[in-house]
């Protein structure tokens, strides 16, 4: 059962050394608990939106100098009263303060706990929650865009309109149940379907945007291939030089991360594997049973298959072609080592599909970059547009759009009102169940342990 | 040239993900520079102390909702007016509000900048603001109880009392040389042979602590050697195990370095090398030749030299007692496998110095770290008394030494009081050094750029 009467406690801070930690309390007792272990000012007896220098004691040993920032109830990120204590960011003292908040009746939070709480206390609705993890999660610019609008509200707000003029014929087509004697009409049908198609039409494209919207969170994996010497690893390090600089503004940002990822017109690409790419594809052809190549490949949204065009023969690059059509794989040839040979040549031998590149040079490898991108994105992304990145509310949305094809069906055959209003409500339910006003503990449950802890 | 006037700017938590990342500014115009990238209410028409929600906007793009945190000078960590804005924590949102920052004026901050200007202003005195990086950076009970007691003032209140002390014999005899014609004593030398030598054992005990503060600050380095299926990875463990479910309570502690080091009675002991333990040791006395392997021991603080009792010759134990002995290695012999094998028979074999365990029951296990922690520490560690852990302050304290040795001597051989007045000066010079009286800006930069950025 959830206890939201517990305080619970946690690192709201990333794990690693670094001037401020900060360890956040949230829930009925969490200026009491503060105070129990604050030398300072009585937080008890301070107004809201404070701040509070003071020595964080156990008994009479002292752990920390710390600030207390003080938000009382229902004015903070929960709606409870929450206190966060800036401590010094070393490991040990973050330890040692969060133990002492546990030893005077704080709870340890779960994943996601002070989100859920939010939405619990009605501070956000679930979309929005959601939001918050995924703008934390967000490493380009298109899914920060994503997520900041979606914690402003603005799919919510969206979803809200559908919800309040479906509630509103619901209401009139329930009315005619209750005279359904007498035969009346009070929900214009007119109107009505007018409605329904603008729902169908929005729900549709919310459902078409999941495509872009997965691209946009999750990002794209491109497996680089080709025979030994082709040229991969110089590739790579081609795509990712650049990259590297911009990224390495920011102290401590960790490189083997980084390095494996490319940012094309602010959506993430990631070269999966990279070590791999690195070490073992040189000979993955070669060396690999056709079966487990394909597999591989097929694993990856993109392929690239880079091979030499002083080298190579039109035949393997003709067979590559085939394999990837008849697989289906999405994929780009990349002629490289134009620096040593003759491009026009290349392109009389193996077609104009082809791009070709110098990853030595890095002629052309911005070219390379553009393709990748339209190759995934098509045209450019609407970010004013809502785009939907999240599985849950796809799923909600497609039911949705099954409910809003039967009233459809039903309005077309001329269905008594009552079964209409079967499907409206099943429709009012999946439409409810995304921003979270209808919803069962488990589901709540599952969907706030996705978060980091301290969130 | 050191540029006060500036506002600076950094990344005050650690980098990566989190449910809150801080952004901090500091200096004249960071309230200002906050103002124009903060939609809400006007920053610089709100009270110090006090904390805001609002936006961080772009122009029209909005880039996160935060909690704008309000420090005016001289109320604040640096003694500038501060702004912490308080962001989700995410690596792109961070690095995007401190380009705005940036963009908006702030210069972003050199490590240690944010201490500095504490320093600088008077809010910290220079042992105090290292003591700052010692805490963040420490691990273990003993170096935070060191960090703690340095932060707040207790080795500056030692040397300070020194300090006035001999700033007041020193006037005494300084005002003597304006009187030499008269040959009067306005220093009592009796009373001034007292403090010399009270100093003297002061700063004595100061240097002597060093080595053990040392070893609380840094850790000990032991490197566990032996034959192959001596059973090290097993003892590795078994030291390790229990550990590890402690530390992991907090969430996402860095696994790859907390395997690595084990913490006895406060102290933190360092397997360094553990990779190199696990995998290559394993042949080390075989493979590696003799110079070698007598290197890599004595760059380990201690040497665990760890056999199979039931498989080893006492010649061969004979031989490593006589080896360490003879190149002052500081080390522990451990037999192993005392479940397969019969301790009293190995005891009269290999002899009482032998420390008998089972790693693979973990029989002794317990006693093995106790002697460890005895053979570096001694008995316990007294942090209650001031214990020196910076290598800085051995230094002036080492020369601080030379010159009240010189003091006496002086006295001793009753020579003349301005060349007595000459050494106090000297005396007093290194003194103030420690607590940063006494500094050049050279020094200054040097000392803050060990410190991390945003601190």
């Amino acid at each position: 059962m959830y206890q939201i009467n517990e305080t619970i406690v946690a690192l709201a801070t990333p794990p690693g050394e670094g001037a401020i930690g900060i360890i956040r309390l949230s829930g009925s007792n969490a200026i009491t608990i503060a105070d129990s272990i604050f030398a300072g000012k009585k937080l008890s007896q301070q107004a809201t939106h404070t701040l509070h220098f003071g020595k964080i004691k156990d008994g009479e040993r002292i752990i920390d100098e710390v600030v207390a920032s003080i938000y009382r109830a229902p004015k903070s990120y929960t709606g409870e009263d929450v206190v966060e204590l800036s401590c010094h960011g070393s490991q040990y003292v973050l330890e040692q303060v969060l133990n002492l908040c546990l030893k005077n009746g704080a709870h340890p939070a779960k994943a996601g706990e002070f989100t859920q709480r939010a939405f619990l206390n009605g501070k956000l609705d679930l979309a929005q929650a959601e939001a918050v993890a995924d703008l934390i999660a967000s490493r380009s610019g298109a899914a920060h865009k994503a997520a900041i609008h979606n914690l402003r509200g603005g799919f919510s707000h969206n979803l809200k309109e559908m919800r309040e003029e479906l509630i509103k014929f619901s209401a009139l087509i329930e009315l005619e149940l209750d005279f359904s004697q007498e035969d009346v009409e009070f929900a214009d049908r007119t109107q009505f379907y007018e409605l329904i198609n603008r729902l169908h039409l929005m729900a549709d494209r919310l459902v078409q945007s999941f495509a872009l919207g997965n691209v946009i969170k999750n990002g794209v994996s491109i497996a680089i291939v080709g025979r030994p010497n082709a040229g991969k690893s110089t590739l790579l390090n081609a795509l990712l030089n650049e990259e590297r600089a911009i990224v390495s503004d920011i102290a401590g940002t960790t490189r083997d991360t980084i390095e494996e990822t490319l940012n094309i017109n602010g959506i993430l690409f990631r070269l999966t594997d990279t070590a791999g790419i690195r070490e073992h594809t040189a000979d993955l052809i070669e060396n690999m049973g056709i079966q487990r190549s394909r597999d591989m490949m097929k694993r990856a949204d993109v392929v690239v298959y880079l091979f030499d065009i002083n080298t190579t023969s039109p035949e393997e690059i003709e067979t590559q072609r085939t394999l990837f059509t008849g697989e289906g794989i999405k994929h780009l040839l990349v002629g490289n080592k134009t620096d040593k040979g003759n491009k026009e040549e290349a392109v009389k031998l193996f077609g104009t599909d082809v791009l070709y590149i110098s990853a030595k040079e890095q002629t052309d490898t911005d070219a390379l970059k553009q393709r990748l991108y339209h190759l995934v994105v098509g045209g450019e992304v609407q970010t004013e547009e809502t785009i939907i990145t999240n599985a849950r509310h796809l799923a909600s949305l497609q039911e949705m759009l099954k409910s809003l094809q039967d009233i459809k069906a039903g309005m077309d055959l001329n269905i008594p009102a009552d079964l209409i209003a079967l499907d409206i409500r099943r429709c009012l339910y999946y439409l409810g169940e995304i921003t979270g006003e209808v919803t069962t503990e488990d589901k709540l449950d599952y969907i706030f342990s996705k978060f980091c802890i301290g969130k």
